[in-house]
């Protein structure tokens, strides 16, 4: 490991460095996710530091290396996310003035949770990559230091405490899943738990749209794009001293599609009483697909950020109840006769499914005059509940279909 | 102390019972809730325990005194909640047979998930109270051993473990806020707390429309009801022995009400990413409505338990993002005539609003025929910004209303 761009001594450094300004957050047993697979899993919850994510850390180490000239200059950063408010924060902290530059239709509530730790937030082009010159015209003008989300060894040497403190607090721990996004979290705890124990297992997880660490290591170029849960870890290119590391460290790269990261959210929250970001829930997402690659070890895996926007949260939640048939929305079609309402909810109720909200769709739809639509909600049992009362709905001269989503 | 119902050994003994059976939590700093208070606040995580709540605490250490014929006979508790699925939580462990008795109308998911415990759940009368001759009766007939959820020193003296590892994470608490419903975890807190440092204060946080204990304290009574967030702790009626041990050792008891217990779970979650349930959020409320209170302390307080409802707790987000103006409503009168809804929404974008639904409520309302209404779900960066929307759609001949809540 001595050729490669991180060492273990770096990683100590940084521990030391970001000792009193980082939270240590606790490593716990998933005791009510033990149905995932025939595993002991734990859970490193670094949604618990002060802006939701494991990047203070990064952002710490990587700020106080600034010198004083350039802590006067100030700082520049090019994230609408987790990085943006990691070097926010310890700029605010060190009383460096520092500017992030987002895309200009980042959702307000990232631009507001910048702004307020003191940050200057810059609006500028319609992605990430249209604000690059932006930056750059800054970095050369003003001589601001531009701080790297994950291309920098101090940032990756930051990130790498979080293994320290893992296999602090549970030494027996046999493999590690590590989401990746631009590789510098996994990279740092590629580093620094093979130096403490060299026939741990890395497994890094990332998200199937974006395969791009998993791509570059097999030697694929590929073009990515659409919209993720993971936002977090949606990154095009991964940085060069991290896929470096994870050539060298990383024994496994898993590929997570949309809807199992969502399900890992779900579970994550719903029974753990965790709240991720869709990046965070990649280990666990990782684990429930594939429980075989992990039988019988004891796996670690981060919660590595928790921002997830409640809007999305929330539909996450509903589906997760549709999906277990726990909840779901009947759309109904009537002759538009008074009293038919009455009759569809007397066969619901009868058939024990407890209604929730009904809607009327009749001017939505492009059904003929006096034959309308109806949508209700309703909470059941399970699946063969449901089914129960669709069949009660039909008997009684209602076509009932079931809809794939409750929200509304 | 000497005369008090259980003592300091009490909790010592059943801190050595449940060790290995009961998962040890860790205790954080609060740190996304730093503006709450001018205090330093610790979160004890009780929502991570395998059944998201404290309870599994009292019944392991309840069932590990049972004797061999008992084991045999079995168990019976009178719960629709937490004590439900510790009890049958740890009877499952043990191999012994649990009943549990809750009422007809207790919600499905907390049936199943106690009958996925392998308990055997009846479900009779409308409440609690019809169903305790149901107990009486099995517990005279069939010998079963009826485990009380509060009213049992060996249930407080599980609960009081949880003072025993905070003080020991955190030995320089000066106070402690603790939920109180029928004061087993506030009793069995606050003997082992004031025994390890007699000078800690000991606040209790109970819920404004059951203010049993404070009640109780003060030598009044009352009834209570209503329906509150907070349902772990609307008791009607404290348990003797904590009743006893709350006048003794118990410094202050705070009434909280429905609207900030909603905040204080809405700012759990939002905010430090842990999901509690009403009862859950007691202390942080506490803390949030009397800041004066822990001036310049260091104050832990107890997430007791993170079993919510997915739609109180989806609806409590959304509630959220309405108070901070970041979501909204807006009802808007028209004249149903073609292109009005495009001159609407022209408005609101043009005034920087993100649109994210669109309800017609025409036929839902009693207007005249040819005047509609419309509500429009916006997303807003702030409270003044929802004026400037509310003022351009108003110039623009639309009477627009913002409406109290988002959610559908």
């Amino acid at each position: 490991m001595a050729d490669l761009p991180v060492t273990f001594d770096d990683v100590q450094r940084a521990a030391a460095e970001i000792g009193d300004h980082v939270m240590r957050t606790p490593t716990v047993p998933a005791s009510a996710l033990t149905d995932l697979a025939p595993a002991a899993l734990f859970l490193k919850l670094e949604n618990l530091q002060p802006t939701a994510s494991f990047k203070v850390r990064g952002a710490c180490n990587r700020l106080a290396a600034l010198t004083s000239d350039e802590r006067k200059r100030g700082v520049i950063a090019l994230s609408a996310g987790n990085h943006a408010q990691g070097v926010a924060y310890h700029a605010r902290r060190l009383g460096v003035p520092a500017t992030i530059v987002m895309p200009r239709f980042t959702p307000f509530n990232k631009v507001a949770k910048t702004e307020a730790m003191g940050a200057e937030v810059v609006l500028i082009g319609d992605n990430l990559d249209d604000a690059r010159g932006y930056v750059a015209e800054r970095v050369a003008k003003d001589g601001l230091v531009l701080v790297h989300p994950f291309d920098d060894p101090l940032i990756v040497a930051g990130q790498g405490t979080v293994a320290l403190e893992m296999l602090a607090d549970v030494p027996d721990l046999d493999m590690l899943v590590v989401p990746i996004g631009g590789g510098g979290l996994i990279g740092g705890i590629a580093i620094a738990a093979k130096a403490l124990k060299p026939d741990i297992t890395i497994i890094g997880a990332e998200a199937a749209l974006y395969p791009s660490m998993g791509d570059a290591l097999a030697g694929r170029e590929a073009h990515y794009e659409g919209a993720t849960i993971a936002d977090g870890i949606a990154v095009k290119r991964p940085g060069d001293l991290n896929r470096q590391i994870a050539a060298a460290l990383v024994d496994d790269v898993l590929q997570i599609e949309e809807v199992d990261f969502e399900r890992a959210v779900n579970r994550l929250l719903a029974d753990q009483k965790l709240m991720v970001e869709g990046a965070g829930a990649a280990g666990i997402a990782a684990i429930m697909t594939r429980p075989d690659l992990f039988e019988g070890a004891r796996v670690g895996t981060v919660l590595c950020g928790g921002n997830i926007d409640p809007r999305v949260l929330s539909s996450v939640l509903m589906r997760g109840l549709a999906r277990k048939g726990q909840m779901v929305r009947l759309r109904i079609g009537i002759l538009d006769a008074p009293g038919a309402l009455g009759r569809i909810t007397g066969v619901i109720g009868e058939s024990g499914g407890n209604i929730i909200d009904v809607y009327h769709l009749r001017l939505l739809s492009d059904l003929p005059i006096k034959r309308a639509e109806i949508d209700v909600i309703v909470e059941t049992r399970d699946l063969p509940h449901v089914q129960r009362i669709v069949d009660a709905l039909n008997n009684a001269g209602f076509e009932a279909r079931l809809q794939t989503s409750v929200s509304g």
